[in-house]
């Protein structure tokens, strides 16, 4: 509950956008990222409620707010912050990176309400608009090709907001066999080898060793042995290799 | 130069995408971070060339390859992941979040080739298509709304792999096998199965995904390919396995 309320504290506020499909892009992927609060500033698009690339995001979009001005969009804010591509400006305002940026307002988030404004997909933010933002982020985006979507923008720096904020979870490691249930399966293959003819009978330790590294380069799981047996037996039992 | 070429070493392959603008959306976005290899497989429109959502990336997207199936799309490729949004589904291969599995593929892109894979905007990666990746990478999205637009997707993923690119590890990695050297092995290998009656023959496409998975967990080294192969060739013969 504590974190979604701190989510909570974010305002995306989409500035002069002209395609009604971008806000429903951003509108889904706040919802993606577990944001709720949309705002927009003249819309090009009066109907843009009913955009249908808001895939799941239906509700949110329904009560996004609209405002005039900017300066209406961000009044309940402590912390503005515009997104830019920089392209042909020298910006008056510090310019962080994403990832910078991303923490800061995620720091800020903990005690307070933040806009992060995003602007026309032609034009980007006016310098008017700019003129109400603490300080700039850019999304590292190649110099010779900066202009992103501004749908993916949007999920890009949703995405970097939310980064870091718990520890990494979902990630499995992997559990290795033990050494002894490798050995049973390495003295298997010798002997299949063995009576397919490809080593000669019996193999030498030469031809030993190099199956046993061979085998322990597969870094097999626990979970994987018996399989790797079962198949290996079937093998040996056609080629009748003895017990 | 460095740089240029090692973002060149990904591929990102859209899967049976139905909507030609998430495409030219993709394509942008590659454009965006600095990357440049995009494929194709089973497009639903064979007109996606033109689409015009590939503001700034007309080149990329023209030079794109076409694949029929995943495994010829994937075949020139040492490492191959799916993404998954993970709805309704109990996967088989080891999920990585984002930020981790973007550190071992830009760790493998120092190294050799990697394919990200990406499927439709409806189903996502059939079983069939994850039975060709080593692992499969989640963006940490909302559990009660996981699914992303594909070009959102596509975007989040890229920023993610360029986002700390640090100048690549001194260390060499083990050079892993290709896909389609791979395919050959556990084509053998399935062959073998049938005759020693391990698997039905012919083994259904269940069986067939299972081995996928199963020699991809190996993880090989291209240097053990040939060994392996050998090995296999020789059992496959003393069965009278059909070349």
């Amino acid at each position: 509950l504590a974190a979604a309320l701190e989510l909570d504290r974010l305002r995306v506020v989409l500035v002069s956008t002209r395609n009604p499909l971008n806000i429903g892009a951003a509108a889904r992927a706040l919802s993606n990222f577990g944001f709720s609060r949309l705002r927009v500033v003249n819309p090009f698009e009066p109907s843009f409620r009913e955009a249908r690339s808001a895939v799941g995001a239906a509700s949110l979009l329904r009560e996004a707010e609209q405002f005039p001005s900017v300066a209406e969009a961000v009044a309940d804010c402590s912390l503005v912050v515009g997104t830019s591509a920089l392209r042909n400006r020298d910006p008056e305002q510090p310019v962080r990176r994403l990832e910078e940026g991303a923490r800061l307002i995620r720091r800020r988030m903990a005690s307070g309400t933040v806009a992060l404004l995003f602007g026309s997909e032609k034009l980007g933010l006016s310098n008017e608009d700019l003129s109400h933002c603490h300080w700039l982020m850019r999304i590292p985006t190649q110099e010779a090709h900066g202009s992103m979507n501004l749908g993916q923008a949007v999920a890009v720096s949703l995405y970097a907001l939310i980064r870091d904020r718990r520890p990494a979870a979902l990630a499995v490691e992997k559990s290795y066999a033990r050494s002894g249930d490798v050995d049973r399966l390495d003295s298997l293959l010798v002997k299949i080898l063995e009576a397919s003819g490809y080593v000669k009978e019996p193999a030498s330790a030469v031809s030993r060793n190099k199956m046993r590294r061979l085998v322990r380069r597969l870094q097999l799981s626990r979970e994987d042995i018996p399989v790797w047996l079962g198949m290996l037996r079937q093998i040996a039992w056609k080629l009748n290799v003895p017990e």
